[in-house]
């Protein structure tokens, strides 16, 4: 396999994990860009590398460059930098990747669907990545790249990587929401968040065999109105978790009435 | 241990996955009682027992009755039964103990907190059981069934229960509807719901470590308001989904500001 000369732009959660993957797979990091010095200096360190918060001094001695930037801020990093023929990817679930053409004559996406933080290590082999690029050549390098470090690698046009991203921000982002206003729940009766965390395995668990539909159990789904409303009753204390579960509960009504 | 005989009141997914359990350690499980009869005698079969769906042919046999109804049936449901000096116990996280007193002098609250599915199996050992009992005596017995099945038994008053059981629906019914929701608008877009499960899983994994606050990632989380305003633009076709997007994004939004 070919080794490259890799840049980050960006030094956030996505960049840590993936900059760190790229190297253990043989590949160089040879820059860090961040406009936080503090990040761009932890990451760079921890890869024994170099970093930069100046545009002007981003590297030209890198093959490919990575952008790990909040979507917003991609167009005005990037704005005054040439790539010039070089690679340049990005990592975002939503950012068609003809954004990246006004920057560069060969572009590309990497996005990895998985939820990253810092403090925590993660099985790359096991995060889905799905590729895109502007020609076949270009494609292939990154699909070369995304076999390296995990097993289930796809390729996936704009559209479809959005609405992928759209779902994943339901049952991640979404998902660990409804878990922080249950610890906020419990913690406000003084009881522990931890009495929970069997209870959010298997309900992940349970939909890694059974499609989430048939999954579904409690109050909601039975229609059960005497809990529920007891529920909201209980809920007045606070209002925004009482508003969040009328219309989960609402929903989940909803949706079991139309698959019947 | 002393074994008793058991009558299991319901026949759904608790009452399925607790008898079974029950069972296996050694208990007699007497009769099942549903007012359906297909429930009834599948369970009655599968424990190789009586079932019966009059409730005059209750059993007068067991030595415990376990109430596995849902909330709103139990008050009709024992309304006719006399259930003298024996055990009466319900198996609900939002239902006061106190319901059970005014048709048996000993009764008392047997909550395992977790999602039943009748068609998956579960380890009960990981399963965190709540008892609460009329009397110490009761409480002892109760115990020490919940020490056979489980390996985290809590004892836990109706109040504490209930918020307990509010937070179990935010952490797992309404994760799993988060999960639901993914699939349905992976489904629209044919995408298959498979290639979120590693997602999910990592989700669920996060939390066993971290505290939900620190694990929360995502556009809500980073007031990415580029891709929240494009996520509800193109969910505009499915209304439901964009109402709760909506909702759920605005009490992250809200619950990270209350933090900092």
């Amino acid at each position: 396999m070919r080794k490259y000369k890799i840049a980050f732009i960006g030094a956030g959660n996505v960049a840590t994990h993936l900059a760190t993957e790229l190297k253990k797979c043989g590949h160089e990091i040879v820059q860090i860009y961040s406009r936080t010095e503090k990040s761009a200096k932890q990451l760079a360190d921890s890869l024994e590398t170099n970093y930069t918060i100046s545009k002007e001094s981003i590297t030209e001695e890198a093959d490919i460059y990575f952008v790990a930037l909040k979507d917003s801020a991609v167009d005005e990093v990037l704005s005054e930098i040439n790539f010039g023929a070089k690679l340049l990817v990005h990592c975002s679930g939503s950012l068609p990747m003809k954004v990246l053409s006004e920057f560069a004559k060969n572009y590309g996406v990497f996005y990895p669907m998985q939820t990253f933080s810092k403090s925590r290590k993660v099985d790359f082999k096991k995060i889905p990545i799905f590729v895109e690029a502007s020609s076949e050549e270009n494609l292939h390098i990154l699909e070369e790249i995304a076999n390296e470090v995990s097993e289930s690698v796809t390729v996936l046009d704009s559209e479809k990587r959005k609405s992928l991203h759209i779902a994943a921000v339901f049952a991640c982002n979404f998902a660990n929401h409804c878990y922080a206003m249950a610890a906020k729940y419990l913690e406000s009766k003084e009881l522990p968040f931890e009495i929970l965390r069997p209870l959010i395995m298997e309900t992940a668990q349970k939909v890694q065999e059974l499609h989430p539909k048939d999954a579904q159990t409690g109050p909601a789904i039975r229609f059960d109105e005497n809990i529920i409303n007891s529920h909201l009753s209980q809920l007045k204390e606070m209002p925004d978790l009482q508003e969040l579960y009328n219309s989960i509960s609402k929903s989940i009504f909803e949706h079991h009435q139309e698959k019947q």
